[in-house]
């Protein structure tokens, strides 16, 4: 390939793969449409499509509810995106992310058995995508958003899941959010804690930081600090933005100010989603028995050998160490839960049951080395999916 | 099933088909995503997810053309509605139109391998509808506009004609149209005439007549003359909507007024889209060697033996019948040929070409029973396609 000389993300990442064999598996795209009915004869035609298609359309025209049974939209997440926050590459735009949605579609499908399509948009206006979705909604069953720039993808999200009666969830938050908070559950079993009393520090305040800081909340953690490029978010700073002061309202009690080096001193766990550093000294400072969770990609804030020298746990967003934090544990079983539940939206409590199916996959065999399940086991997905249809039950929000 | 009673539409039809076989083929739909690159291993993840991904998106960054090579956007139809036109239910709505719009999803894969999904939407209003597709515009390669009323449609084509860089075109005018000039090609052949001595008479000026008499006059038949409810269309006719008059501007050369009795006398040709009845009376008016393409569905305009006592060639829209004008005789192979060629929109040039190959598969075993070929007919799509994409290269408007 000479169109790509930069091979950094690929080395970088101990994979081993070579530029070319990862152009030559996406000729062409990685998805394609299947018919499920046959179409071989007259009769097939006749059945599938007029005259016999008119009555399976008369029958959803006189019932609005069978539309779930006799198409194929019930399990359709339609996975959105504007290309602003790819993977590490920023703000690429829509028809470049597009290999990493039909990733995504691909995804769903092999480990939810969920089909999905990739919609990306030309625009990056909230109301122009939400008023895109909204006219769009006979259309799918689900919306996973992805690789959306924070802070505007707060805002989008919460008008979506407020404009649309079906499960919608950024992964980019949530799934990273509740992957975390499966692996932290098992970090303090493994290292002879409660949630309730450990002392978490957020490095990060985007879309990852900002929802893990909330699922932790929900879910007990007893002190919980977030920082951002200007350090600890705390009541007393200016210029919060509105997502920033809803975090300082249930974060960071003791008015804690400063840095990363303030924040850690003497803390139980260090979750990094700032693709920034943190130096060795800083985690060498922190509790004993501490857990370091270092996820950006593809360089962690530390490398997981030197934050090993000091911390109990380790993990990182690679697949090269071991306790990986990968969105794939999640995403597919929240979405297949939510939709054999029929749920008209995802809750928090339905993303802690993710997060407790999760963790309990891991727990037979649980160690400092192993706190998260690996992302292909097949065990996973079905837990969550049974989990989550559950919650979303408890919840009433389920339909189905 | 016991949602629908009324089994007209499929018993009228002859089929033979029973209510339950058709719901059973469409549970769940009819569709699914089919993942074309292996996600079994961590190695396969890597590839197909990240971090290998990040090298196509990076390589599509810098270089927006390779959209069409890495994704699967460059041979995906969007197959859109907003169901205010279905078969013959009429303004059923986007939902229960879904089923219509999965068949043709499925004969676009079944008939010319193109992957496609239905795009039906939750508004009838026309700026909305080309905003929501301009915004989408990267997430596909080609707009089939579907099933979307009169006199909606002609300004919601134009509109997406001009604001899309890609195929765009309305079946239920288009191909219907195509298929009639391949049609009347034929029957012309058969009949020893040529298509510019023929006089024409089509009863209906909605999609399909519209787009019959614009092709039609295209390809240099002689003599057109285009009926509504109200009667023949001249020029002297008050409350002619745009549409209309654009059409007496090249049809009813003659200044003819009147009603279809008064349009058929001599007339060598009818072409009935009308949803409406005609007389036989009007039928044995014609001229001698008459043609009549009876085409509404379910119930033809005149009975085909009827019409076939007084007519030397007769067509409907029927599987049942000789000589089905059948759509998919078209649309795949013109979609198919306009995205081989990469042609930034579908010319006259090539509606024609794609009807000339229609007629010439037919061709080799032409008779007053056999003016088209079969809709099973596995040479149709290649042929079409062929001389589609030869048409779009001869137009200027291919890139590949």
């Amino acid at each position: 390939m000479t169109t790509v000389n930069d091979d950094k993300q690929v080395s970088g990442n101990g994979t081993g793969l070579t530029q070319e064999e990862i152009f030559a598996a996406h000729e062409g795209g990685k998805l394609g449409v299947d018919v499920t009915a046959p179409l071989a004869s007259a009769r097939d035609l006749s059945i599938a499509y007029t005259p016999g298609v008119a009555q399976v359309s008369r029958a959803i025209a006189a019932d609005r509810a069978l539309v779930d049974r006799y198409t194929w939209t019930q399990r359709l997440v339609a996975v959105v995106s504007d290309g602003t926050a790819v993977l590490g590459l920023g703000d690429i735009g829509p028809r470049a992310s597009l290999p990493v949605m039909e990733g995504k579609s691909a995804l769903f499908k092999s480990f939810a058995g969920l089909n999905s399509i990739p919609l990306v948009l030309d625009t990056t206006d909230v109301d122009e995508i939400v008023d895109t979705l909204v006219r769009l909604r006979p259309s799918f069953g689900a919306v996973n958003l992805e690789d959306i720039a924070a802070p505007r993808c707060f805002e989008l999200e919460r008008r979506l899941v407020e404009a649309l009666d079906c499960p919608v969830m950024h992964d980019d938050q949530h799934g990273t959010a509740v992957v975390t908070l499966a692996a932290l559950r098992n970090a303090a079993r493994v290292t002879g804690r409660e949630l309730a009393d450990l002392r978490v520090v957020i490095s990060g305040a985007g879309a990852a930081g900002v929802a893990c800081a909330k699922i932790l909340h929900t879910a007990g953690v007893g002190e919980i600090v977030v920082l951002d490029s200007r350090g600890v978010l705390h009541a007393g700073r200016d210029g919060l933005t509105p997502i920033k002061r809803e975090l300082v309202e249930f974060t960071n009690q003791r008015g804690l100010t400063g840095d990363i080096g303030d924040a850690l001193r003497g803390a139980d766990v260090l979750i990094g989603v700032s693709a920034g550093t943190i130096d060795e000294e800083l985690v060498a400072g922190m509790a004993d028995g501490a857990v370091v969770f270092a996820l950006s990609n593809p360089d962690p804030e530390i490398h997981p050998d030197v934050a090993g020298r000091h911390a109990a746990v380790v993990a990182t967003g690679r697949s090269d160490f071991p306790n990986q934090i990968n969105n794939v544990l999640a995403f597919p079983g929240i979405f297949r839960g939510a939709l054999d539940a029929g749920a008209r939206m995802i809750t928090d409590r339905m993303k802690v049951a993710a997060a407790e199916a999760i963790a309990n996959v891991a727990a037979d065999d649980l160690g400092a080395e192993h706190i998260v399940p690996s992302p292909l086991d097949p065990r996973v997905a079905p837990e969550v999916t049974a989990a989550v249809a559950a919650a979303a039950r408890e919840d009433g929000v389920a339909t189905a």
